[in-house]
């Protein structure tokens, strides 16, 4: 049975790396001794090693190792053997691109499906819908194809932010970028704002967090979704 | 000898389109009775044809008349043949796809080099530089590549954004973006805010505008260039 937890952010404006999360990852992590955590997104291009220190740090608070995905010699045995997976926010582009090339995007995607309980933020949290294509990130690296995890059957873009009224920036508002996503794709792309988090349990896809999150189908009007809202249907 | 505009931006807040440039337009195509249009980036998904009668209208007030590339059979004799072109912003993701997928690009690229005067918005000055890795769009369809027309030997940032100290929004600054694309490539990328343009005349490169111009250098604090800045030894 699929367990995962899907967050927009790993920070909150104010708070500490994870710190809103810890006590929702306590009880999804329960069973875990050590996870393993997927660096390549490398946030601000800080290395695999800076990168799972800072981890390794949030999940002592709650008694849990982390090892990183680079640590090992072979990427697929990690993701096999992992009692828990995280994959960590930065760049989508470059996380997206070294998934394939360590050849454990499949992988992975197989992995969380039979029930390995897994964590995604920002990046990471991107990788879970149908593809990478409402992600907010610079193309600094050319991946060799934009699909992903597959994990829900739609998109998601983390970070939603609404337009700003006041303004006088001329650049797309985030809504118009999902309009031009929605003028090529059919894929359904839920904007999640900073603070809210999917739970899918199973089947089970539930909107947590104290926020609304923004749903784009296409060729409708947007439509704000309440917490708790069940996503289950959504295709 | 090369005759280029590259603008950030084709409308300034309060304006209309491409009005504070129309002055600067008249000169530049001052021998053209028609310029080709390249609608491919339709922004926010509108027509082909919806959005070549927009950039008609504003050509209109300077006495030239605009025709869409997609109105001529062959797109490559559209370009060779071209008295001006003009590539409007919109989608940088797709404009770059579209160029490949007609053909076209190297052709672009060729064709300005030797000396038909081109005109670049937002997406359609992002093509300028030695990739669209620089872009800040939503990757909405997949390019065969993205390398692009290399009219200046750097990249650019159009639409640039200087980072809001107030905002509690926890999603990249541009400026931590730009410093991720310099974790894995070296060319240099110039942030052109909204009312800059670059003017090339052969090889000289300059800043122009009211506003100053962020560049950035590879493992280099970025730096602020006056308008008028000679960008001619950038690379």
């Amino acid at each position: 049975m699929k367990r995962i937890i899907i967050a927009s952010t790993s920070t909150l404006h104010g708070g500490s790396y994870l710190e809103y999360l810890l006590p929702t990852l306590q009880s999804h992590f329960k069973n875990c001794k050590t996870i393993l955590f997927i660096p390549y997104a490398r946030p601000g291009g800080i290395s695999h090693t800076e990168y799972t220190q800072k981890v390794a740090q949030a999940f002592a608070s709650i008694n849990i190792a982390v090892k990183g995905i680079h640590e090992y010699e072979d990427a697929q045995n990690a993701i096999k053997n992992a009692e828990g997976i995280f994959t960590g926010g930065g760049n989508t582009f470059l996380l997206v691109t070294q998934l394939y090339q360590n050849n454990v995007m499949q992988l992975l995607s197989e992995t969380v499906k039979n029930g390995t309980p897994y964590l995604g933020t920002s990046a990471g949290s991107n990788i879970c819908g149908l593809s990478m294509q409402t992600t907010n990130d610079m193309p600094i690296v050319y991946p060799p194809s934009f699909q992903t995890l597959g994990l829900i059957p739609f998109n998601l873009n983390p970070h939603f932010l609404d337009a700003d009224e006041q303004s006088k920036h001329m650049g797309e508002t985030r809504e118009t970028r999902i309009k031009e996503f929605h003028a090529f794709n059919a894929i359904p792309v839920l904007g999640l704002r900073e603070g809210s988090w999917l739970e899918v349990q199973g089947d089970k896809i539930i909107l947590k967090g104290d926020l609304k999150a923004r749903l784009f189908l296409q060729n409708q009007t947007p439509e704000e979704l309440a917490p708790e809202s069940d996503l289950s249907n959504l295709k």
